[in-house]
């Protein structure tokens, strides 16, 4: 059984880590990406975080698998080359700030009078139009914008960001959503579309029911900790050895059952825990109670209980906890990215398994422009990619030398 | 031009968020999505947060737009119709807990039997399979197993979760990916795929920069509040009339445009800030700078700078700025979820613009089984459908009497 995207070509224009993240979510499903580099670095993230051997860390979390290319698109020569190179792609996906392309003179429109089949997706902060169109945005300033900082942190602490980048990380999601949305419309109608997703709009659909619940009752959500509004005991609870866990018990049933996990049946006949209403408007009187009761046991006792009446519960796992999680190494959760110069770095996985599709364990990473010649001859013929990207190439290699 | 998914049907037995946000990726785009709820109740989010007249703004949040069935699956009658439906169905997708639907005795291999093109997706906290299938997962309880908590709150705090549901959330973009990559595979071949989308592993692919340094450094990343660890100045900075801005300064252009945009030409000679390495390493003494210069200017002034020269940052929204953010306007990111009794609720849009489809102002939101008997004639016939779900219909009305 073939990969469900065997025979899909994307070009890709992304860097950073939204649209990259993107087209990685299709090339482990056996898209062809092509990721077009402007040399001589390339996506800067080449550069970034751990260096081995002049190769990054940071670019093979999110670009191993894809193939690279070499291409300066202010150069008419290799613009033109570009273009040639969409009669024969499904979508092409870039991340620059809106406008760039346009500086290219690249528009969905001249793209689709080339292959009216092309997918054309643009992921920004902001999206493609309106006041904001025009301003740069990273994972950090995003997530300031949409209102997620004023609900993270400590109570009566200040807005906080979460440590993982979600805006970067959900606008690529939502990006390769919309190509996919149009590759499916593509495969029926004949005709692509002009994809726009947006990271700060990514997010407010993640902040939904606290979004919704704003717009009807105006009251302003503040950091919570760990809590969360609408239930109660949900949050991080401290055994006897020092071990936090948390938790999350919110219906009566789930109530009941933990309850009797830690034999506390007066917790029953206690009106104020009557319901999840109640529970949440009590919350510090169930906390004090859950406190009391889990600073008699140690966590491996906590844990048992908990198992023993499918309590909803989670460790809070650090990185060390993460490497040894028995359930990331039945399912695999990292695999090998490798460099040609036999550079490794071990790197998280796909979140998805589909039938039919073995995940590798070593997935080929590039360096910058490795696939140029080969890519470029298939629309240029072998003689003149050398000649229009060898010097481009050569170019590249010079500012590598410094990179270490 | 129509919808791009127009005349796809997902059958969809999710319920609370994860499932939910795959399905409302679609059916904003023309997939006809049908709800398939468990009598009487259905959905528990339809009792959820602010109720008025017995209808939810938790449920609408990310199920306007949607049908809505009542089945009971432990009825075989009602079984043999679900099975009936798939056969003109495109994709089934499931949240339960893993091994649920086989308690109904639905299996991949018994859809397929009867319909080889479908697509079945579930999404779970930690994957269909290995030590950890079985265990029930919340949003929080996911966040605290991932990692991600252990990385975010203050410096020297306790891990802290990020106040959105990144877990429900990516795990439900995930799993939408993985359905579109099934549909699109069977628009080629005919044939379906089995998808299995793990929310633990959504918020690991999201923390691939940092845990790729983990594991090949060993250096255990801890909270370290509004900061980015690669570089300086990363984080929120309080102005003069105490309205914090949220910077994103790395590159070495940005820090001299930054550096420009406040005349500080003394930070360029500064040999401890001439690298981005360098300006991370001695990011006490940058933050310091930051720190002296914004407390000269207030906010509007120091934005007015920060834009000038193109600098990267952020406004620290709360709801309220939210609500009047001129891009989230210029977007319509906003829209309202109608019941039929009248009853509205202002929702986030989708984060998604796709040329040819017009997103509309009210999405039509159902009340639990509203489109039972119409969906259920289609393959029943009417007199069944009415035989059968009249009475299913009539405990659900009566339960729903006591939903105020």
């Amino acid at each position: 059984m073939s990969k469900p995207l065997e025979g899909i070509r994307i070009l890709d224009f992304t860097q950073f880590m939204s649209g990259p993240i993107c087209t990685l979510m299709l090339s482990d499903f056996g898209a062809e990406v092509i990721k077009l580099e402007n040399p001589p670095i390339g996506d800067t993230t080449r550069t970034g975080n751990i260096l081995d051997q002049g190769v990054s860390s940071h670019y093979a979390t999110r670009n191993r698998g894809k193939k690279s290319v070499a291409i300066n698109m202010k150069d008419p020569e290799q613009r033109d080359l570009f273009l040639e190179l969409v009669k024969t792609a499904d979508a092409v996906v870039e991340n620059f700030k809106p406008g760039t392309m346009e500086k290219f003179g690249i528009t969905y429109e001249l793209l689709e009078s080339i292959n009216p089949r092309i997918v054309y997706t643009s992921i920004s902060g902001y999206g493609q139009e309106g006041p904001y169109a025009g301003k740069a945005a990273y994972d950090a300033t995003v997530q300031a914008e949409s209102g997620i900082m004023s609900i993270t942190g400590e109570e009566g602490g200040r807005p906080t960001k979460c440590g993982g980048s979600i805006a970067d990380y959900s606008g690529g999601l939502v990006g390769c959503i919309g190509t996919l949305i149009g590759i499916v419309d593509a495969q029926r109608t004949g005709h692509g579309r002009r994809i726009d997703a947006s990271m700060m709009d990514a997010l407010l659909l993640c902040q939904e029911n606290m979004l919704s619940m704003y717009m009807r009752n105006g009251k302003l959500p503040k950091p919570s900790g760990n809590r969360y509004p609408a239930a109660s005991p949900i949050g991080d609870f401290m055994c006897k050895d020092g071990v936090p866990i948390m938790l999350n018990i919110s219906t009566n049933a789930q109530w009941k059952a933990f309850a009797e996990a830690f034999d506390q049946p007066q917790w029953l006949e206690n009106p104020d825990f009557d319901s999840m209403k109640n529970r949440a408007d009590h919350f510090r009187e169930v906390e004090a109670e859950v406190n009391r009761v889990f600073a008699m046991y140690d966590s491996e006792e906590v844990v048992r209980r908990l198992e023993e009446k499918k309590s909803i519960f989670g460790r809070i796992n650090n990185y060390e906890a993460i490497k040894n999680h028995p359930q990331v190494k039945f399912r695999k959760s990292f695999v090998e990215a490798e460099y040609d110069n036999g550079v490794k770095f071990t790197v998280p996985g796909n979140p998805l398994r589909i039938s039919g599709v073995e995940h590798e364990d070593v997935y080929r990473t590039t360096t910058m422009g490795q696939n140029t010649i080969e890519i470029m001859s298939e629309v240029a013929g072998e003689a003149e990619a050398h000649r229009i990207f060898d010097p481009v190439m050569a170019r590249v290699k010079e500012a590598y030398a410094n990179v270490h």
